[in-house]
């Protein structure tokens, strides 16, 4: 994605977040065959094989013991199937961990949109001290008494090397290998009218209409990138304001990133705050209304859905899971 | 292995560990093809295949985020890379986590034998407050709220289903699997020359005579599966009798299970306790004849090496790794 691209997006985002009754098409629904990448990290096969080794090294934090696969895990929808995730110490963090697939298509990472892209997304948690709790420098000092990883990173990135930049340059490359594809909607919207049932094809017309699904759940990703205030509770005591914390208008204030729906029965529980474990309980949450009021965004009011509609959503949802995404599991060097 | 050749390799066992200056000869030196299964758990490739999803899932935790593979992670030999392990809390464990690699040809378990098959091994870390800290009946209620899991144990354990049994089961199954092959030293032994050094070449002799190592090190697998006090040092303030806490015998005061040698350059660091980084270091210990004397092994003496023979012996140690064990990650169901 070029500058004017990403502009453009982040300038959409906000509109539709302050535009009501907005109503796009579901156009250009298939999945790209190809992800763009940035012009400060093109992909390369050799960053992706490093950085999918970096992904899963438990190395990158400090204790040795985590790494971006313990909470992004490939055989839990990379995630973590926690409603908020652990980090150090296994101490309960304040958000679920959002997952890896399709992250590629996103303008903001985080769900407060607080990185601009995947490779400073990458960087956060590494460094976090309630996360994996990385000093940057000890990490690049460590890796170096690696005589592997140093001859990879020489090759990879014949300039600077090893460096703590490229660490997440590397990982950001392997992520954006990382998508859904080939699910039975894909098949159903390339002319395979057999690939999904009857109910789910009602429910993507709801998702479509009555239940305005669409407003946000937008083009082949399924997210229109934005954030909105859906009306969540929080846990008793919690206060958590969203985008509003890096971006304080109004709008924003318990506002969170749109997720994607590609594969989305694989990454629960769902929301920022983890507290519904099923897709049933997120279609309840919007028939009626959201429950916290306060600042809610206009999308959300009330739906009115009968239970066989209800059936339809959830039936429509569960097509977005493509194949499975096939990782051999990387031997780090000693 | 039936009963009979259980009994056998335990006897002989304890034979080698007081028969000073015994010399067994290097023979049987190539994997077999295939690992022997108990006659109480016959492999089947249900079996295999359901194993291999627990041993990747969290939730067979207490905090739902430790697997089996967090501390036995096929990205680093099976094991952690840590010299001691951690646990529930993040905890440091008292014992550096032993491989997977190869286990299926060990007799006794634990680096204290403290467990007599797989089976009963993989019963263990998850009950244990400090590591998987999970109870065995909540695991099963916890899973029994999987249909696919459900599904998957029916089929695989048409008689008993979804028991705690039949998850250590399966997860004993999928580790038979876990072993190291064609590694550089089979080539050699199997007739191509130019598969190792010479260097190599001589540390093997050296192995099988001036240093000793044979004396415990025998077999395809290089361990005589008994239990030996090899003199290590242990931290300040750190008593650990090993073997002798479960069978107080004096000889097994201090004494610890002879891990095999197979894929050895990718589980470090080494030894019960994790004190030596590299193979260099282990060579170093057996050549002074050890640090602590107090019960040592009558296998243990200086040994009078030159710097070319201690090369030799890293050289010959390194040829023991075999081609990678390929792991898909699998899918886990929710």
């Amino acid at each position: 994605m070029d500058k004017i691209q990403f502009l453009s997006v982040i300038i959409l985002s906000f509109f539709l977040i302050e535009c009501k009754g907005f109503k796009p098409t579901q156009d250009n629904l298939i999945t790209p065959s190809e992800v763009v990448d940035p012009a400060t990290n093109p992909t390369t096969p050799d960053k992706i094989a490093l950085g999918k080794m970096l992904f899963f090294d438990p190395r990158l934090s400090g204790s040795n013991w985590i790494s971006c696969a313990t909470c992004h895990n490939p055989s839990l929808g990379w995630s973590d199937g926690l409603s908020k995730g652990l980090g150090h110490g296994m101490l309960k963090l304040g958000r679920n961990s959002p997952t890896i697939i399709n992250a590629s298509f996103g303008a903001l990472q985080f769900w407060d949109g607080r990185a601009p892209s995947l490779e400073e997304q990458a960087k956060g948690p590494i460094q976090s001290p309630g996360e994996m709790n990385q000093n940057p420098e000890e990490l690049v000092q460590e890796l170096k008494k690696i005589p592997a990883y140093v001859d990879l990173f020489h090759k990879t990135f014949p300039k600077e090397g090893l460096t703590f930049d490229n660490i997440a340059n590397a990982i950001a490359s392997f992520e954006r290998t990382i998508v859904s594809k080939n699910s039975p909607f894909d098949k159903w919207r390339s002319g395979d009218a057999t690939a999904v049932s009857d109910s789910a094809k009602r429910g993507f017309d709801l998702f479509n209409s009555k239940a305005k699904c669409i407003l946000c759940h937008q083009g082949f990703n399924f997210s229109d990138n934005g954030f909105h205030n859906i009306g969540l509770k929080e846990e008793e005591g919690v206060i958590d304001v969203g985008r509003f914390e890096h971006l304080p208008i109004k709008v924003l204030k318990g506002a969170f990133k749109t997720p994607t729906l590609r594969d989305i029965t694989l990454s629960g529980p769902y929301m920022h705050n983890g507290m519904y474990n099923n897709l049933e309980e997120i279609v309840e949450h919007y028939d009626r209304g959201g429950d916290n009021k306060e600042n809610l965004s206009p999308n959300i009011s009330p739906l009115g859905l009968s239970e066989e509609e209800k059936k339809d959503l959830v039936a429509f949802m569960k097509t977005l899971t493509g194949d499975p995404i096939t990782v051999l599991v990387p031997r780090l060097p000693q």
